[in-house]
């Protein structure tokens, strides 16, 4: 095959690829990632990128090609390496973020600003953890998934001539209360020479869960030595580790990137379609997640030198139930397809070295359990977090709004769940200027009810380049209480002002005028896109209401609402409630709780006891799948005006 | 490095190798296996070769090297390839056995003739098994290690959508009532795809065991595939291996050879030396075992061509300790130091490609439990076959004459053990003209009483090359009964015959002389030859003497004697009695029950109910440690007489 360079831009990164490549994969090649919710179908028109020099060829043509091209831009994931070198500029519209530019001069170390920023909101690090030395136990016994028992055996003799392996499972039984003590072979290999080295003193590595132990390592003496986990969040867009010190049960630090599945698209349906309709893809989709949570391990052992790879002897993991099957390599095929069954909801703690994660290759791997395809490990993390699960605890929702909207509603012994389609419009998918929390997102706004003004907030008061989830709810409920548009979200095109204008998708207005930007038109808001908000916030506001009609519970009975996840905490409240997205009940019964996944999935790590608790939680969550009846799907109908077609279920809102 | 070429003749093979390296290496390189009871250390002097072209150099000079050369002979193992090529000639007495010259000609394939007449008379394989069609199950059920469950689950739809893993496993819970059900992470990735070929029905590859199940594949549909199982006796000397169909419960083929481990010594002791002394050394012995055995399934699968290698999902060894250690791949360093401490007696299962057996990868590989350093699974085995751990069983001896004595006494819920060193004498280690049972070993003999005469038998009535082991006890009481030998063993060397002579290392007495004999010399029993067999009979009755002790019964409460390995089937139980290598009990009492490891294997490979009884006997069975206290030694010593310093003990042997 023919080799042909190519440049990008404005990274100025040279890769060598095939010719017949794709500019996407070439892009992904050279470690830079191009935005492609469509997952590289050509779709999307999110991989928009500039020729500079040579020629390339369109796989196909397309409406959406045609369009570009008269913009002088390529869809990247549509156009080919022929016999020329190319340079390829990539729009910061394209950009998958500001990792590579911004990675200096951060605190956290190989994340974005914006990205350090959410983590450090979030799970309010410097404060919770590292300042205020604050448990990130939240009641459980620090009583870790692996821990060290330091142990004197009887020395051999010839009156007490028991077996090596005899004997130490004996101590450990002692010592353990456990009876079901499994010792693999690798361990057993040396076991002699170990259990002699310092006299029969030693120190065991041991993992003990639900009345069953696994004997990780034996080391000779009783000398300290580290022993760290790895808790990670992996999350359909952001992937977030944390390096613990199980020991003293301590979050040590943390590093988050973006999941560098991404490549094959946005939501978790598009990964799905690709690890099984392409030739090695599900190889290719889990490669890519277990290179990401790589590159984080190798982030935090940079900025905690101290800290070994062989010193990380256990990971656990939470995400939804398609992350948790690429993750350990499970075909995910029925997840998508009706009716919606994963492989597994609970998953075998596996080997390190067998998923290729770059810690001790004999390292424990805990996956979260599952409750169904749409409510996976993360929303089981969640619930665990918000102590929902305790016998005393009174009505609680947990409402986590991410690229799908998932929710659990319950008080102590019983718990129902489900997950909406939201869509990952608040995420900025299938937004005309929809983005990510990053530099330059419009993340609140103002508008003047009289002259029709815009005023906005950036992330790091950048240039503004889109609107992120916030921003849009914000959006949302200015541009209903100022009129601009009725309460099913059609535009008023006959207010006089130049903000108002029909463009080529239909009605839209203005946000922000290009000479304010760092783009080459204005930002806009299009009639399309609050159709598509409207959708959003309808799934979720019709999924609350049917968890409570299944209970038969009033949303009055709700005392907390927990708002997780990374969209959660920039969200403004009364605004969500505004437009119906939330309930209409005080604020004050509402509480951020940040990315409990995260949290969630710590705690199982230092607490045994969290883990058995997680575990039977997941067991004992009662799935509610709202595509089956119509209980769903005439709430969600209901829910496509603001607030609600059904005015008395938000009687504090005047739209 | 210089590259040499060594040619060894009779065969004609050829063989490149670095030059430095010693003829025993380059030998064992062209898969010619020498004799090397010492490990090549230049001490046995059994590796002895004719370098019949080109120069090479000594190790380093010794007696031993000296006498051999003045006989134009080197020791291979310390005669080193210089910068010339080689051509070295191995008389008969070095070569290992005769496989590969007979292995043409013989029923069972892949083995001497010698070793499947051994074969077919142990295990009496053809009438036994493959005519009479008896169960080798010895009244267990079957019910194997390794099962198929046929499974039609319920199909997965809105209503019922739990995940396809809970849906296996809920199924086989009630199948089994096994509720500790594991069901590893790749046979879990496609399982989805698995369930769906064919409609939710699907077979279940199972391995069941005290209450615990593994999964080991799920295969589409309720089609009739291949199920088999290989059981291996791991002898120290030699290796045979079973070929089982786990659904008919029958033994389809068997395949023995010799231990290629050989190559580092006749005993456990040289094999351990070498592995704990050697660069790794554990590693060579341990390959040089699996090596052994992936030979035996090659030839199994040759022979029995519509058996594939992924057809063998489960395997199961028995062998002494040290076997089962180095087949694991065990450190087996303390077992030969005081106070001699295997590192496991229990051990865990395996995956077949952990160890690179040549059998599906998934295959489990089981290994028979052990009782201590000396009393190995092979004896755990036995114990099973013999049914000694019945409740109803009389006082019984099982009693194992091999490379070491090991023998059982007990009856039920009692069962005393010990292992007494007798060292390999009875398999000709340690003696002149010893042997195993290869063609042209002396079986039997008679000595005139007058002429001091003698004629013998051979195997394969080949001309005398040796003495095996049955023809050892043999000579040792007609010597005895004749005269020629006193009480204590020593030689009349008054007696007027040629045959008694003195030669270089004592007195001696021919047994045939060279022009009868395959040899360039006579074939002779020395002074030294006789006490070496009178201390390893000695071992053996003064260690039934000792379990007998410890007790408190007495030789005649003994009501079955099983006396097994491939030696104890040519004994000749009076002349075992004569010489008082065995009790002096009436014959009746005796039982030849032949390889009873190997059966032992089967038996449990066949039956999960033989496996767990196998588990408990090892568990339930007390070893008795010969070396403390000064019972043994005194019995030991008392027995070093033809046959006993106290002949009350043989009232029906008159000498
Ligand atoms: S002398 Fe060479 S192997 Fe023993
Ligand atoms: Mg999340
Ligand atoms: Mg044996």
């Amino acid at each position: 095959m023919d080799k042909r360079f190519v440049t990008f831009l404005p990274a100025g990164v040279k890769v060598e690829v095939e010719s017949g490549t794709d500019l996407l994969t070439a892009a992904s090649k050279a470690d830079i990632e191009i935005k492609a919710p469509c997952g590289g179908d050509g779709t999307c028109g999110k991989c928009a990128v500039q020729l500079k020099s040579g020629t390339a060829k369109a796989r196909r043509d397309s409406h959406l090609a045609t369009r570009l091209a008269e913009k002088g831009l390529n869809l990247a994931c549509q156009t080919l390496v022929q016999d020329e070198d190319l340079v390829v500029e990539i729009p910061k519209t394209s950009a998958m973020s500001q990792h590579q530019v911004l990675v200096e001069n951060n605190t956290l170390g190989g994340v974005s600003d914006a990205l350090s920023n959410y983590l450090l909101h979030v799970w309010q690090l410097k404060e919770l953890l590292l300042e205020k030395q604050e448990s990130p136990l939240n009641g459980y016994p620090l009583n870790p998934l692996c821990r060290r028992i330091r142990l004197t055996l009887p020395a051999a003799n010839l009156q007490d001539n028991r077996d090596d392996l005899n004997r130490l499972t004996m101590a450990l039984r002692k010592e353990t209360k456990c009876t079901d003590i499994n010792v693999p072979l690798p361990v057993i290999r040396n076991l002699g020479e170990t259990l002699r080295a310092e006299h029969f003193k030693v120190t065991v590595l041991l993992s003990e869960v639900g009345g069953k132990a696994e004997v990780i390592a034996v080391e000779p003496g009783h000398g300290h030595q580290p022993l760290y986990g790895i808790a990670v969040d992996i999350g359909t867009t952001t992937v977030v580790a944390y390096l613990l010190d199980l020991e003293k049960g301590r979050v040590v630090d943390t590093a988050g990137t973006h999941n560098r599945q991404a490549r094959f698209g946005d939501d978790v349906i598009s990964r799905i379609v690709y690890a099984v309709d392409e030739p090695d893809g599900l190889k290719t989709v889990h490669q890519s997640i277990i290179d990401t949570i790589n590159t984080l391990i190798a982030d935090l052992l940079v900025k905690q030198r101290h800290v070994k790879e062989t010193d990380i002897r256990v990971l656990l993991t939470a995400g939804n139930t398609t992350m948790a099957h690429l993750f350990l390599g499970i075909n995910p095929k029925y997840i998508r397809l009706e009716p919606y069954i994963p492989t597994a909801n609970f998953f075998p703690v596996v080997k390190a070295q067998e998923l290729g994660l770059r810690v001790h290759a004999d390292a424990l791997v805990f996956s979260y359990p599952s409750v169904a395809s749409y409510v996976g490990g993360d929303i089981v993390s969640g619930t665990l977090f918000t102590d929902m699960g305790n016998a005393e605890a009174p009505v609680s929702l947990l409402i986590d709004i991410g690229t799908n909207g998932e929710m659990v509603l319950g008080a102590g012994d019983w718990l129902v769940t489900c997950s909406c389609s939201a869509g990952p419009a608040f995420e900025g998918s299938g937004i005309t200027f929809g983005m990510r929390a990053m530099h330059g997102a419009i993340e609140r706004l103002e508008i003047d009810a009289q002259t029709y003004e815009v005023s906005y907030t950036t992330i790091n008061n950048g240039k503004p380049i889109g609107i992120c989830g916030s921003g849009l709810i914000d959006c949302l409920a200015k541009l209903r209480c100022t009129g601009i548009i009725d309460r099913a979200g059609k535009f008023q095109t006959s207010l006089s002002t130049p903000r108002m204008r029909v463009g080529e998708a239909g009605p839209e207005f203005v946000l922000a005028w290009q000479e304010d930007t760092d783009l080459d038109r204005d930002v806009i808001i299009s009639e399309a896109d609050v159709k598509n908000l409207l959708r959003a916030k309808g799934a979720v506001f019709a999924g609350i209401r049917t968890l409570l009609n299944v209970v038969g519970f009033e949303l009055d009975s709700i005392e907390n609402i927990y708002v997780a996840g990374g969209f959660g905490n920039y969200l403004n409240i009364p605004d969500a409630i505004a437009i119906g997205l939330l309930p209409d009940i005080p604020v004050e019964k509402y509480k951020y709780v940040g990315n409990t996944s995260a949290k969630g999935a710590c705690i199982a790590l230092l607490s045994q006891e969290a883990w058995t608790e997680a575990n039977d939680l997941a067991g004992k969550m009662t799935y509610i799948e709202l595509s089956v009846g119509n209980l769903f799907m005439d709430e969600f109908v209901s829910s496509l005006f603001i607030p609600h077609t059904d005015l008395t279920l938000f009687p504090n809102v005047s739209l």
